[in-house]
């Protein structure tokens, strides 16, 4: 979904950091779809945690590289090769392949990490030198990824920064089974004129920015001065730190008691008990003052979801 | 040099954790001398890094594994692929063959990780939750082996603790070429009649255990109730943090002025600029709580050197 909303972004803006798009290379397991553009877009498909793969992505020599392939979370738990081979062989064998070329080539390379990077327990807000402590394969896998960006940029073979997205929200589309899919379908469902299930209590805090932040994050991330970085590489992303009871409020505000009432409570232990380990607030002054943005409020990420996704129109 | 004082503590006691040791089997790349013991040893040469050699050094099953074989960190830095293929592929290849026996075995594994993981700048002491931003190759190869420690553990395929063993001081032997080696040779070579050379001012400050203390770690780690330890595998190792003028005035204090005469100051810009990037401290508070114990005074140090490798005797 971030994804082919950046590359969305970058058809739109025809042009990278003042510099015009020439090439674009898209890359996933299965097709990805090409749109149409102002410049040549290539679409490709394979596994790249097979060895051999990477260096075919890495043939037309991209400036910038954005690194957001990764097995899920859920996935990776249920099957610990699969996402060993995918998250850290795939990555290591992308970051060789830039590697092996060898003759001064050096992209910015965008990594998409995630707060399963931290695991529970947490101060109230998690700061920019908290350890990672991952309590699953995936933040694992993705921490590790972290680890060898920073060698492989402090090595010069790329020019790598990694961003620790927030949970996104409203994210768009069906309800998926994500064990923190709730966060958005309370919004979403309601605006839309269905109803949303809410498995957890009202006083769970979590941090969320817009699929429209994670985008800005990415385009940030592409063409910022590194010089600014030094070696700590990876960044938590800014994001807006609420309540589920908060996050009702700000619907109620927006689009009236009648699309919240949409929200039926129906409490589920596993959910609970999941969500119970989970991030409630970063204190990410890295990434701000480096120029990251996200949302400061939850009603302006509702808005941005009824603009974007519903054409500024609410089920009423 | 641990890995070979360990196992003559091993031989020493017969026993680990009130049981009798029936079989050891030691492991290097190059051939390990077998000591005589009341029980089987075993010696074994190979390359364990490359695939299948991990499943025959676990095909006897052994209860508890210290996993210390790695790439020491300059050779790492000069040999990027070496470095990644002993220190990161070696230790995956060791937790997957034990994952693969599948049957319900669950080893103890005590993984020697290194106070290389952590990158300046620091805070005046390193705390249990300051997060991991390694310099050096060699400290990302640890760090991602205590990643995978911590999820292969969680995952049940074996009982993993990390420690991170602070500089050892007096380390025995000849001076090597190691840019921290002056810690230990200053205190050394004076008390054996010789000449030794500081190449950093006497305010630099930084962390020691003796060699009995990290044999102490080992035997504490493959004995302790890890049902303390919970999800966070990784220890920082308690350590004596001390100034050199302080490790100075305790040589001259055990073994008088003469013998501290023997240190010749010859400043190096180059071991100067390396070591103003190490730490200088650690709170090492849940090694502590967990039993972990390192000596509390430099003057501590000196006598164990004195005791256990000089038999009493210091070159007058």
């Amino acid at each position: 979904m971030v994804g082919r909303k950046l590359t969305e972004r970058l058809v739109k803006d025809g042009q990278l950091n003042g510099q015009a798009i020439t090439r674009l290379v898209l890359h996933d397991v299965i097709q990805p779809e090409a749109p149409q553009a102002s410049f040549e877009i290539a679409a490709l498909a394979s596994d790249f945690s097979q060895p051999g793969e990477a260096e075919k992505l890495i043939a037309s020599r991209p400036d910038v590289i954005f690194h957001l392939a990764a097995i899920v979370s859920g996935e990776a738990e249920a099957d610990l090769e699969k996402g060993y081979r995918i998250n850290l062989d795939g990555t290591r064998f992308l970051f060789d392949a830039i590697r092996h070329v060898g003759d001064g080539y050096c992209p910015r390379l965008v990594f998409t990490s995630s707060i399963a990077v931290f695991g529970a327990p947490f101060p109230d807000a998690i700061g920019d030198e908290f350890f990672l402590t991952p309590l699953t394969s995936y933040g694992t896998q993705k921490a590790i990824g972290e680890l060898l960006l920073a060698d492989y940029t402090r090595r010069g073979f790329f020019d790598g920064i990694g961003i620790r997205l927030p949970t996104i929200c409203v994210r768009p589309g069906k309800p998926n089974k994500a064990a923190s899919g709730f966060f958005s379908s309370i919004i979403r469902e309601p605006l839309s004129g269905q109803e949303a299930v809410l498995p957890v209590a009202e006083d769970v805090r979590h941090a969320h920015a817009s699929p429209r932040s994670a985008v800005g994050f990415l385009m940030h991330a592409a063409t910022l001065d590194t010089a600014r970085l030094g070696p700590r590489r990876n960044l938590t992303m800014p994001s807006v730190s609420v309540t589920v009871a908060e996050q009702i409020e700000s619907l109620r505000r927006i689009a009236g008691e009648k699309v919240a009432a949409r929200i039926r409570r129906e409490p589920d232990a596993d959910i609970m008990r999941m969500v119970a380990g989970w991030p409630r607030r970063f204190d990410a002054g890295r990434a701000q003052s480096l120029g990251f943005r996200a949302e400061t409020s939850f009603d302006e990420i509702i808005r941005l979801h009824i603009e974007d996704e519903l054409a500024g129109k609410i089920a009423g």
